[in-house]
């Protein structure tokens, strides 16, 4: 079976000098004041807060900025910024920035409307009603600038949860490939691998869904080839475009159609290395745990995997094909053991204890409980 | 560059059995009393036509039928339905058939608020209101269940035109792959054909735009590889979801980011041809010129035209690749020549003519002209 819905509203508004529409965007949809809200500041360096700036200022929308975003956005900031965007009574968000800004966005969005947005990712408290939100992106990676999740870190529990909700769909997103240009490599690679990683956690489900498993086979050598490009030349246009679309296309809803809704086994046990550890970025938890997931979960779909190493990597086995990804992602200077990023032996006992707070059992393509995590963090350790 | 916009609001509901949720999705959308639009009468025989009446008595939804659109539908039955419409005082339209139903209630749904629907056809008239669609759909092909144009041909005058407006996105379209089983074999080749051409038309203008043309070929290959497995056993439904879906996302977009909204001369010209003979499907018509289109306009693209004919009939040149792609046409029963569907030489200056009625010049790759169109109607001989 191959039953989906699929629906997704998003505008994107895609290529070079874009950002200068981002006043007109605002104005059409009638908000009035937008909440401005960035990172640690890369945007005031490549152009992208001056271009924003301008047309918001030709096009009289009046806003207030909040900085100070970083990456594995946290609880604190977001009610910080809930407090912030009442006080100042904004009707609308401008997240500028990556995955960590615009989740930061809608989860800001939605909890503007609510007592206490952390209910929200406890299921506690359905959301409603949302601020809109409209982004323009800085790096390719996440797939939130077109979807309708967010994941936020409660940093005193250790616990990196997220929710979903259709009104957090941003309303346009602008995606200029151009300010990607001046990204450190890492930052890259890493969007390079988390793109990779959503459509995996798709594509192993599939068993005879042609359309699906060759759609994604085709954007994951798109984004092997093109990042194999931006690693030789970082302002290869049309190689930063390849990549930001396909990245754009992992997440929302067009790789995962006909493949039940994905396995995310790995995500769950990459949200509870990073709550561990909150300096690793999303990308690098994933390249140190995919091969250790296929490694321990080939045999639940063995065709397939077959497939994917044959398709994506030119290998004979999946085997080969897993050491082929290994040594791209060694290749892009990413690390692909947990011990690389500092995590012991002694420390995946808290990270299995940290991973399965929010579900006991999770996995879709083998049901996984926190013995097979364990096998799992031992086998990337 | 790689410019473009992708806004695609429908909502696809996909799977077996889901006719049944139809009466839910119109009741959710508010809409009480609809116009069931449909054609021949196949759909009393597959059970669709029973499934959805089902779903609208359970959820209280009020209907009047209209029946009797046909392939290549025309401008009299459409006004026709307005009148009926307007009678009848519907809120909305349910689609109940393939491309030629939707096509036709589009033009019901934004003709219902004008003077003169052939106005809009001629750009005369700017949609400004439509009534909502809803879709279920028989036959993949033309992808409008998921798109915002409409052709409709004004028999009188041979014109086979189309209009785009945002406004006519359907609201919801619900795929279920298994009532295309029944399907002649030829309606499944020409739906292939269609949804294959949709995506030439796009992807000849590509140069480096590598995730696009890399999905696109995943997405033709995928076609051909489906279509086969249909005609050895049109009861399997893996391969009915697969050719469904692609030909879905061969025109709703997906296909065509990145590659500068297409070149569409070989629609022109097709809608020249079935204007001139409008019993022609329309698959038919594009099996039959766009061999004769490549061959007339492969330097203007040479590389992509060479890969176009390694990556997706694995061909080493593009004569090679063309005529690979007649042998499967042939293989498939499908017409690929003009002289087989009874049209002479002594008839391509009229189909010229007509062709040439609504505009002179067209085409994005190459630009032709009357004197170009009837020569590459000669190769198509």
């Amino acid at each position: 079976m191959s039953d989906f819905v699929f629906q997704n509203p998003t505008k994107i508004i895609f290529g070079r000098g874009k950002i200068s529409l981002i006043g007109d965007e605002i104005k059409n949809y009638g908000y009035k004041k937008v909440l401005l809200l960035a990172g640690g500041g890369s945007i005031k360096k490549n152009g992208v807060y001056e271009q924003t700036i301008k047309s918001l200022e030709a096009t009289g929308i009046g806003w207030v900025e909040s900085w100070g975003v970083k990456p594995n956005p946290d609880l604190e900031k977001t009610k910080e910024i809930i407090a912030f965007a009442k006080e100042k009574e904004v009707d609308s968000i401008l997240a500028v920035g990556g995955g960590s800004v615009i989740d930061t966005a809608k989860a800001v969005a939605a909890g503007f409307f609510v007592e206490n947005v952390w209910s929200i990712f406890e299921g506690k408290t359905e959301v409603k009603e949302a601020l809109p939100i409209l982004t323009i992106l800085t790096l390719s990676a996440t797939g939130s600038e077109m979807n309708m999740g967010a994941v936020i870190t409660k940093e005193d529990e250790r616990k990196k949860w997220n929710f979903k909700s259709p009104l957090i769909f941003p309303k346009t997103s602008i995606i200029d490939p151009e300010v990607q240009f001046t990204l450190p490599w890492n930052q890259t690679a890493n969007g390079a691998i988390d793109a990779i990683s959503h459509i995996m956690e798709f594509y192993f489900l599939g068993q005879k869904n042609e359309t699906a498993l060759a759609l994604d086979e085709s954007l994951m050598r798109s984004i092997i080839k093109v990042t194999d490009q931006l690693q030789e030349n970082p302002e290869n246009y049309d190689a930063r475009a390849s990549l930001a679309w396909a990245a754009t296309l992992a997440l929302n809803g067009i790789s995962g159609a006909m493949l039940h809704y994905g396995d995310w086994s790995t995500h769950i046990m990459e949200h509870g290395v990073s709550a561990f550890k909150t300096d690793i970025a999303h990308g690098t938890g994933l390249a140190i745990l995919f091969p250790a997931w296929i490694a321990y979960c080939k045999d639940a779909n063995p065709e397939t995997f077959k497939r994917w190493a044959k398709n994506v990597w030119n290998a004979d086995s999946v085997e080969e094909g897993v050491q082929k990804m290994k040594d791209k992602y060694t290749e892009w200077k990413t690390p692909i053991s947990l011990m690389e990023i500092g995590i012991k032996e002694e420390n995946l006992e808290e990270i299995r204890n940290i991973t399965i707070k929010r579900f006991k059992k999770f996995g879709a393509l083998k049901q996984l409980d926190g013995e097979d995590v364990l096998k799992i963090l031992n086998l990337a350790l």
